[in-house]
């Protein structure tokens, strides 16, 4: 397959592993990526969610050269002023510190924070910015979806793709929460994570009182709910709140929303976060 | 804290990694532990579940010193004869492998099978039993979850997690799908592959056939299917088949079941498998 000559004239091939102009791309199985400023995709699915997406852009691509003429349909959508790098797979492999068997990563920033460094809590105007966020979810219509202190990546990222398959207008992560934007959680949202809008970072008081000012209806899941889940109304501005699977969500916030609970056989008691998640936002998705 | 003297009595103290009494905990990462004819329990909440089980008996425990206190009364539970293995931390780490956070270990085998050695296939007499398996979980009630081609261990371990959760009366894996008893796929399934019943191993053809002489009524779900989730009616002898994400369920199936599909969002054409489960499994609970 040859390329077409405005693709191939702009592929920059390396060689070396410690290229700087790679540097990005240096032992990204390191989880303090968001951190220095920036992310990683990996795969196709996640470089589509990620090209498409308004909030975040690419500011370089690394591919596997085998790869190239596959993508050549999906480059051509890559601005001009990105770098696309191409390498063998042992030079990726090395630069990258593991096995990259897709052969397809970006590096990519936040478009509304530029490159921060060092500052995770500000990363996205994270810790700014909740009560926009929440007016503008509210506005959007369909369910929002609230995650507290859930530390752990794959949860976060299965969270993401169940929202985005359900309708919701977005997610509110707390600060004890998992940044949507580490490698894992992408990679497991399937690229929703870059498309559905979130913020991350405020604490559980802040985003209560948040929740009361935007006029949301907050739902907290609990195995100890007072309602079962079948009689929920259905409705606009619902906010499901969710916490992790050891502690749950804190008394405090459980007194003051309205409790769900998912009935389960008898000697069960929890389910996997973003399972429940997805039952509930299914079941409010087919009765709205 | 001092321990019962009958406990304190039964407890063998390991000192060496490679102490040949241990040898069930060696390199317990490598994932052809099944073969072996045993498979390995991890944690106290997977214990619980061996300890239960009828299926499944321990050979022996291997613990963690610091975490015999506080197992007392669990370990009152098991057999006699069954040998308590106690280490310190850098002996079972170095004999497993890898850092064993939890620090407690069981060996066990299947007791309808004994120890056989290196054969997968009829491990817990999976290629045999099929139909007396069906004709049993058909007398059981609940819904029946037959998995087709999973062959990740995560997912096989979500979905066993979930189909306890809601009831159902077993699982059906073809042998394309990854065993249950893997360790990965114990551990996700929070115990519950030892105590809800499965069979592993037959063909697809093997398991309609037996569907049909069981007289199951198989829904197969699928992003194209014919009826929606909230239509299906719940009823006895459900069979839930499901796909792998990737290639989904084979067109033969999907053409001779009643296909079903769960609403999502405009340009979502996917969820997790297990989570595609707990979606219909709880509706179909809450159902009935």
């Amino acid at each position: 397959m040859t390329l077409p000559p405005a693709l191939a004239a702009r592929l920059v091939r390396i060689d070396d592993a410690a290229d700087i102009r790679i540097a990005d791309y240096r032992d990204i199985r390191d989880r303090d990526l968001v951190a220095r400023g920036g992310f990683i995709a990996e795969g196709t699915v996640v470089l589509d969610h990620l090209l498409r997406s308004g909030r975040f852009r690419p500011t370089s691509l690394f591919l596997l050269k085998s790869r190239v003429a596959g993508l050549a349909g999906r480059l051509a959508l890559v601005p001009d002023d990105v770098p696309i790098f191409v390498a063998e797979g042992p030079v990726m492999d090395r630069a990258a510190g593991f096995a990259i068997h897709r052969g397809v990563l970006a590096h990519a920033v936040d478009r509304t924070a530029g490159r921060i460094e060092g500052d995770l809590a500000k990363f996205g105007g994270e810790a700014d910015g909740l009560s926009e966020f929440l007016a503008r979810s509210r506005r959007a219509g369909g369910p929002l979806v609230v995650a507290i202190g859930l530390a752990n990546h794959d949860n976060v990222g299965a969270l993401f793709r169940n929202a985005a398959a359900f309708g919701a207008s977005g997610l509110v992560l707390d600060g004890a929460s998992c940044h949507p934007l580490y490698r894992k959680a992408i990679r497991v949202s399937v690229g929703t994570a870059l498309t559905l809008p979130f913020h991350h970072g405020a604490d559980v008081e802040a985003i209560w009182r948040g929740l009361e000012h935007s006029g949301h209806r907050p739902l907290a899941l609990s195995p100890r709910g007072e309602t079962d889940l079948a009689a929920v109304k259905p409705g606009d501005g619902l906010a499901l709140c969710l916490g992790s699977e050891g502690t749950g969500l804190p008394e405090e916030l459980l007194a003051r929303a309205e409790t769900v609970r998912i009935p389960m056989a008898p000697g069960i008691d929890s389910l996997n976060v973003a399972t429940t998640a997805a039952i509930v936002l299914s079941r409010l998705y087919s009765a709205a």
